[in-house]
């Protein structure tokens, strides 16, 4: 990769890191002439724009509350077929639409023949800076959107998976009052497993009050907020009494040795989030956990995604596949990988109130895949 | 998967396992009334024939030699195409023409709606029995070219690697007199690497007369034929000086604390072939090589063969594509990994007289992919 590459300027990202854009004013809007000049190019081209998530409840978890998430959506052209990606930006990853959208410009699709050569591009697009893993996703996820929609093949397809055997996706419950918990807890009536944000002191409230209307298999999820290895694992004897199945980070993510110490006493499986971003996370964590939560925003999409499946198999690590608060655009491309983990935690779509793309359902519980090519999004 | 379904014999595969048909009389002649009633139906149906490959020249390596090389060469018709397969079959893997056929007729593909359910189909034929490497590694390779051709894609695209970066292929020269290496090398000149075998008393022979005639890099393999380490350690510090770049398996596949020692020790990389069969190999040999030769026969094919290049860049090894004596089936089907990995040794077909397929070429040295679907090879 040479600097100059680096630092060239996507001319084609024209749009301002500071608007926004109604849903319906997305910039490949068919008519125009742009767009069938854009679209009909040999030559794949990025345009993008940020766009706010409005919660259907504010969300709280163990260090902080919101009611708006961030993204940046993201088109890839080529061809006369449009590629759709998300970035999803919750405060705690430390990217911004503005951040996102820098990044963006100095992405240079033009350089490479065909979306196909992902492992060329997504290279490319990971050594123009680091971190940057939610902008990094937008762009894989728009490639594979475009990979499936030139083969006419969904991603799940082309990954060789059995879209039958998606798992339930759980539904999340964030921490909260007890009238509010109650509320959501009756609202997650179409869903056949709740996750419940815990690591405040509300924990057995939380948990008691969920179990007076719901005996709905349970997953847990400290975000890091307990702080004393022997009250974590007394939490988590009494949770697996409780119908809990599974614990997520329960302590701070880089305290590897307490993770250990838990889960070799733990009667459930502990499963690093915060403690895994990428591929090379996995090696050191072996041992110290009984399993990883992947996720597209963390990871840099689902090619990474697909060789952390490998890795974490290969160390026998159990295999979560989480999400941020997303559209049906970034839940859809996650939702390909489906087939091939343990426990789905892809409710992000369905939290907020302006979804803009119509992709993956949740039919009894469980993860519906379509037969649409790509991600199986399109824009409502 | 139920044991009636492993023993379910494959009515479709009636050919006896003795039979040996000419090149051109595959089953799957188009004109016949069978092959149109079978290519069209949308179930998945294997047929399988016997071959054998006549070497250009005998063939010795540290333990034993040999003139011919049993294949089975297989087809798997899918909605009006065709598949194909190859099981290599050397003797020191322990699978013979007659066990590659008995194994072929208990898997029953009518049961699978479609050959993209890869992981289905293969994690299936993987339970039928044990072992039965090259056996499995046919099924896969035909299921990988149907995809390809279902798709009209190259499998390397599908991958999303670039046919561009392919390595060179190194050609080899086995154990034999000294007028003979003589013969072998000046043969070898389209190729710019050559691989030689080693581990017998007549090491310093070998690699003195390929330098009176060349100084291309050499790849050494010597089989697990050296006995002692330190002993093993001088020679590879004098192959060094020869212009050698690798040193494949120096010692007994079991012996890992040796290799441990020498790969900590050796100015050359230590790669492991007879050690390393397959994904659950690898975790264990890492310190003890530098890197792991993968191939399709060891391994069971290419799905697998992808999933152990990813763990295997995860734990920093380096890879070497291998092969068996192979038609250009097989060869071309490895050759769609080679760009993802650093050193190939495919040369399996180049060392034939009745290669029954056309498919990858090696131009300048350099494996070359084409656009074919699949695996890009075709019947001659």
């Amino acid at each position: 990769m040479t600097s100059s590459r680096r630092d060239f300027l996507k001319k084609a990202a024209l749009l301002s890191a500071g608007a926004i854009l109604l849903p319906n004013n997305l910039l490949a809007t068919k008519s125009s002439k742009k767009q069938s000049r854009r679209t009909n190019s040999k030559k794949m081209s990025l345009t993008f724009r940020p766009y706010d998530l409005r919660l259907n409840h504010t969300f709280t978890i163990a260090s902080y509350s919101r009611t708006t998430t961030p993204v940046v959506l993201v088109e890839i052209a080529y061809d006369g077929l449009v590629g759709y990606g998300e970035a999803s930006l919750p405060q705690y990853l430390g990217e911004t639409q503005t951040s996102v959208c820098d990044f963006l410009k100095k992405v240079d699709l033009s350089q490479f023949s065909s979306p196909f050569l992902l492992e060329d591009i997504l290279t490319y697009v990971d050594a123009i800076a680091p971190k940057n893993t939610a902008a990094k996703a937008s762009i894989d996820i728009a490639l594979h959107d475009l990979v499936g929609k030139i083969t006419g093949q969904p991603i799940y397809r082309l990954l060789g998976l059995n879209p039958d055997k998606t798992p339930a996706t759980s539904f999340t419950i964030g921490i909260d009052t007890q009238d509010i918990v109650r509320q959501k807890t009756l609202e997650a009536k179409p869903y056949s497993i709740l996750k419940v944000k815990v690591g405040r002191d509300t924990d057995k409230m939380l948990i008691e009050t969920i179990r007076s209307i719901t005996d709905k298999p349970l997953y847990v999820d400290a975000n890091q907020g307990w702080k004393d290895r022997q009250e974590a694992l007394d939490k988590i004897f009494w949770l697996k009494e409780q119908g809990v199945v599974l614990v997520e980070q329960p302590m701070a993510k880089t305290d590897l040795e307490s993770h250990a110490w838990l889960t070799e006493r733990s009667p459930l499986p502990i499963i690093a989030d915060e403690s895994v971003q990428r591929l090379t996370d996995i090696q050191p964590l072996v041992g110290a956990f009984s399993g990883i939560n992947i996720k597209l925003m963390k990871c840099t999409g689902l090619r990474e995604a697909w060789k952390m499946i490998q890795v974490a198999r290969a160390n026998k690590l159990d295999i979560m596949l989480g999400c941020m608060t997303e559209t049906s655009c970034a839940i859809s491309a996650a939702a390909q990988l489906s087939p091939a983990i343990d426990w789905a935690d892809l409710d992000g779509n369905l939290l907020i109130g302006n979804d803009c793309f119509d992709g993956v359902k949740v039919v009894d519980g469980k993860i519906k895949l379509s037969d649409r090519s790509g991600i199986g999004a399109t824009k409502r």
